[in-house]
């Protein structure tokens, strides 16, 4: 598909460079471990499909701000793995990166990641400067404080939690950048297609919940049970198995429904449609009883429309 | 000093923002701990420095420039403390800051202070977009691979090591950025000011591995002999400590040659003047003997020109 091939080859080309003489040795190969072989690449999915609705006006800045979302998303990973949160040994099926490459390693890629993330777009700065300015906003609310990522993960470690605003920041502000930032590169309006992240990253927020709460490992690649085990707050723990799948329902639907009218909403309808699919197979209803059934029939008939 | 009140107050207004609501509590607290008292301000006061030499046509843009530099600075403090790299219990007289809030959050931290740099200069971009591309793209060098700080703290742990890379990326890339945004941000040629930054953040280098091997615990705010306990690449272990003093001595009276030709270059020269009082005071000296005096009288006497 080509936007993999574009996602990949642009991610190619920064992380050749972050990686060049006199980069150590070590925390080079730390770094190409970490971006190479990816997830999902759905943040960054998400921003091309959305700039090509726009208009795609400018590939080379579109392609920047999707690998600058994913970035922030390896780096946000690896973090997320550390012995002090989740201390997990596993990501994607392989060792995670501080078990692979040890902590300090860990740590530095995330911050030259981040690094890498503002850098990529900042490169267009003085062709671009208006678009550059405000995807570098949008790129600075994902990923910092008080609320982007940065902000995300430490409500896990406070004694009192904001739910709302937690799955904003740890999730859904990171989708919000993608499409916001997809939309200016693309030469769209931004507004609109920040409702269309928000809600995508809030169905995947509570994906990552139920996948918590359901998955096993060796799909996931990663280890489960960890919310209850840390007693971290959940969308499964509030709502329940069902009450998280309808959730999740919803939400799509909504997505879908949000996206604004223009001439190439079909990519990103066909974006949200893969999206959803994955989000929610149906082997996930399976527990699903009876009386539910119809509702959620319901929410994914708007999903699938 | 009208300097120190214009770092401290820019300082001040990129931390409220982060810190304001929704920001979890404690990592706010942290925020205001890991920025708030600072050490020297030493690489923002040369940006200012530097800045106004070159006129400080734009202000606001160098303050920027300033804060950004110190802000990935403290963020480097911070990650330097932590139990992977140097497991220090203090810093600047007080409590590391995993020591206070935690490893989490002292990760979050760093990455917030990350992205705060980077933000507080593009906010500046639509109206000055050359200015702040080339400031974007000395911060990003200087803070990530494969030559900035990350890369520098990664040296730390290769089989390995560059000890010309490994100093540059740790200190003297920093210093480097600040010369170079101060020069953009007042309207002057960096070129000629990144070699009076480099030269500077070297200086330091030495200063701060002289500091480890002579100084005391409570005088300099963090453990001592830090180096020597970690087999860390150090100029005392490869110069000794009276080869290192006369290095110290050599590299202020470079980078005080280095200064270009400019109406403000008095700023400048007062600002390494004071500089080099701080890093090489009297005491320091005390353990030369009589054959070092005059190789280090001369330099000095550069130095003080």
């Amino acid at each position: 598909m080509e936007t993999d091939s574009r996602i990949e080859a642009a991610l190619a080309q920064v992380v050749a460079k972050a990686t060049a003489a006199p980069c150590p040795a070590h925390l080079a190969e730390a770094i190409r471990y970490a971006v190479f072989p990816g997830g999902g690449r759905v943040r960054p999915g998400l921003c091309l499909a959305v700039a090509k609705a726009c208009g795609d006006r400018e590939p080379a800045v579109a392609n920047a701000a999707a690998i600058a979302v994913e970035l922030l998303h390896c780096a946000s990973l690896i973090q997320d793995d550390l012995p002090c949160f989740d201390d997990a040994p596993l990501r994607r099926g392989q060792l995670s990166l501080h078990k692979r490459f040890g902590e300090a390693a860990a740590i530095l890629v995330g911050d030259a990641l981040i690094v890498m993330a503002f850098s990529a777009v900042s490169a267009h700065v003085a062709k671009r400067p208006a678009e550059c300015a405000e995807m570098l906003r949008a790129l600075a609310e994902a990923a910092g404080a008080p609320a982007g990522i940065a902000a995300g993960q430490a409500w896990e470690s406070e004694v009192s939690v904001d739910l709302a605003a937690y799955h904003h920041a740890k999730t859904a502000a990171l989708f919000e950048a993608a499409a916001v930032a997809g939309a200016v590169a693309g030469g769209g309006e931004p507004r609109a297609w920040r409702q269309v992240g928000a809600l995508l990253g809030s169905a995947y927020q509570v994906a990552d919940d139920l996948a918590d709460a359901l998955g096993e490992s060796g799909t996931l690649g990663k280890p489960i049970h960890q919310d209850g085990n840390k007693a971290r707050p959940s969308v499964v723990t509030n709502l329940g198995i069902e009450g998280a799948i309808r959730r999740l329902d919803e939400l799509l639907g909504q997505a879908m429904q949000s996206i604004p009218e223009c001439q190439g909403r079909g990519s990103v309808e066909e974006f949200l449609r893969i999206a959803a699919d994955r989000l929610c197979p149906p082997e996930l209803r399976k527990g699903e009883d009876a009386e539910n059934a119809e509702n959620t029939e319901n929410a994914k008939g708007t999903v699938n429309e």
